[in-house]
């Protein structure tokens, strides 16, 4: 397509107005919402109002009058709300890695006759290490009469490929097994339907397309039909039923709460909070819609400037993909350099690929379409073959 | 004493000048610095700085150019300086709780031959839960044969004990046991010796002596000799050796960072780091001599006003105590909210305990005298007698 037709489709875009929700830096294009999202405007007031007047002024007092103790189940209550969750079976605090952890525990004791876990080879490391930690040499890639549970990606962080979450979730009950989702890369991009798909646990990242801010706290979900006989081991005085009666033995809190294990870090969860609001009154149906639409264009216009280039290492049908583009070369790591020089961000992951995040709420038609044309000029003129750009930083 | 002998210690006071580096309401008397610190002064423009230009305009790059990928090794270095550990024995993320997972699960692999785990059962919830999460019904109260890791507060959270962690840890060790040491209650405010005591593990907060904010990420310290065969099952990426060679299995990092987990909230520990600069050029042998002065003024006020009024819950000895006093009252929950009418802000512990906390770096020797004049008035005139003095509030 023309430059003027991706123009034009921004033009009648309908989620167009979400930009504005973003400060984003205007000489850039940033194509790596899926790893880091955009700063979303009412961010740094809210920050500064916690730091300043709640903490600052209000201090101890805060837990109370600012509902810094309801935080976890509140903002969870935000991001349940974005994956199809009733009320009630989500909350933030700790990390993706620790959320799965406990999950996966309490899902083998939720089935103690079956002691092996799903999990691919393919998986984001810290899935398949955790796994490893809690089932050892127990883990299968095939569903089987002695798998406990089965945990996959939505959306792999590599390839970028959507799982059909209801058709796998069924499949696993069918064997007698949980389904445990990451939604690290789909959550704030995809529509997700955790409760309609029969899923019995989630984790995910807020960071990513959810623009919490830099490691923010992870979400966790449990189905309501299992919360009663839920058991978790991080049995920390934050998911009990009596925190402040300090003489108690163990007794895990009613419902979702029994999830939390310590004090979540405040500043964080309070960034994700603000940051959720850029998703007011947008249907992630919408969304899904535009970031179908956003991949089409870039995949078409890398094919038509590029033939042969690339490898697609996404899959083709815009119904198997999630929100980013994941293009293979030999020299993915300094073509993603060279993109960076142009003004285009994306990353890289090994061994082969530049991946190319869509973030449905910021980015926009013509951004996809001058990351293709960037791109070609990059592999036009070899820009990305020097030594400079081969030089791999810690976080590539 | 009079209140201008107290007046005479704060001009002679040598760490009077660290008050300067903390954000104080006037209006209050501030004993809670060990539940919630206080907001130093740098904090505010620190966080404002990683939400506006390293978020928001650096965006993912801020990995490498802001040094956040390092944070959790950099800022545990800031503390370990505060609690006798030689570098790269300290990092900080997660929870206190969920290092303590981490730590009593890598102790007892340790230990393969002993499965319990001694831990009081007066300690601090989470430690009691944890502990009984991963020994079960092996807990233990006293050193034996069967113990494979000691589980101890060094500062009680109710009574303020301090207990002797080098003569401990030697018993603890004549008896085949490793010792791990919570320092929730002492870092910050006790001057610490890990490394002279021979400790084997450490976790602690942050946010209370150390002001690192609601919920700032909590430390774990492993001593360097046995970080070699470390084995935690929290196995996340951050934790390995290549966590950007994605292919690999898992293969914990060389020394303390193989602790880590998942990403750590960097604005919360953004705050954590620059709260850290009010301990600069300070000695914690200094913090030591002003707390134990700043409790015993306190004592003695309290003794002589109000003599057989409050049971003294904490050590009389002052170096048997740590850096807050707890009295014992029956109304004790409507003593602490008629102190805080008057000003003083102190905490409610169950059953029957007000916990009054002295942060050295910031309350004055006036402000013990004048929080046991204003108890003295509280009690003269039954101010705690009222029904809405009652009512608790979640967060006691």
């Amino acid at each position: 397509v023309r430059r003027d037709e991706a123009e034009a489709l921004d033009a009648a875009d309908p989620l167009a107005f979400c930009r504005a929700r973003f400060r984003l830096p205007e000489v850039l294009i940033y194509l790596d919402g899926n790893s880091l999202g955009a700063l979303p405007v009412g961010v740094p007031a809210a920050v500064a109002d916690v730091v300043e007047r709640q903490w600052g002024v209000d201090l101890i007092g805060s837990w109370n009058v600012h509902g810094w103790w309801d935080a976890p189940r509140r903002v969870g209550e935000r991001v349940g709300a974005l994956v199809g969750a009733a009320p009630g079976q989500v909350v933030v605090g700790d990390s993706t890695s620790v959320n799965l952890y406990k999950l996966v525990a309490a899902a083998l004791r939720l089935r103690p006759g079956r002691g092996r876990v799903l999990v691919h080879g393919d998986e984001f490391p810290t899935d398949r290490y955790i796994v490893q930690s809690l089932a050892g040499a127990h883990t299968a890639t095939e569903l089987g009469a002695e798998i406990a549970v089965a945990v996959r990606s939505h959306v792999d962080y590599r390839t970028g490929r959507l799982h059909d979450m209801a058709t796998l979730t069924a499949e696993t009950h069918a064997a007698g097994a949980l389904a445990l989702w990451d939604l690290s890369h789909s959550v704030g991009a995809v529509d997700v339907q955790l409760d309609d798909a029969g899923a019995d646990f989630a984790v995910g990242c807020t960071y990513k397309y959810l623009n919490g801010g830099p490691g923010s706290p992870a979400f966790a979900y449990v189905a309501a039909r299992h919360q009663g006989r839920l058991e978790q081991p991080l049995t920390g005085w934050h998911g009990t039923a009596h925190p402040f009666e300090m003489d108690r033995p163990y007794e895990p809190a009613p419902g979702i709460s029994r999830v939390l294990t310590g004090t979540p870090p405040i500043l964080s969860l309070a960034a994700l909070e603000a940051a959720l609001a850029a998703y007011d009154g947008v249907s992630m149906a919408a969304v899904r819609a535009k970031s179908t639409a956003l991949t089409e264009l870039f995949i078409s216009e890398v094919d038509e400037r590029l033939p042969g280039v690339f490898g697609l290492a996404s899959p083709r049908p815009a119904e198997d993909r999630g929100s980013h583009v994941a293009l293979a070369h030999p020299e993915a790591y300094a073509v993603k350099e060279a993109l960076i020089a142009r003004g285009v961000v994306g990353d890289f992951r090994p061994p082969d690929i530049v991946r190319l995040g869509f973030a449905p709420l910021y980015v926009r038609f013509v951004d996809a379409w001058d990351a293709a044309d960037r791109l070609a000029a990059v592999m036009a003129a070899d820009e990305w073959d020097r030594p400079a750009y081969r030089q791999r930083a810690v976080v590539t």
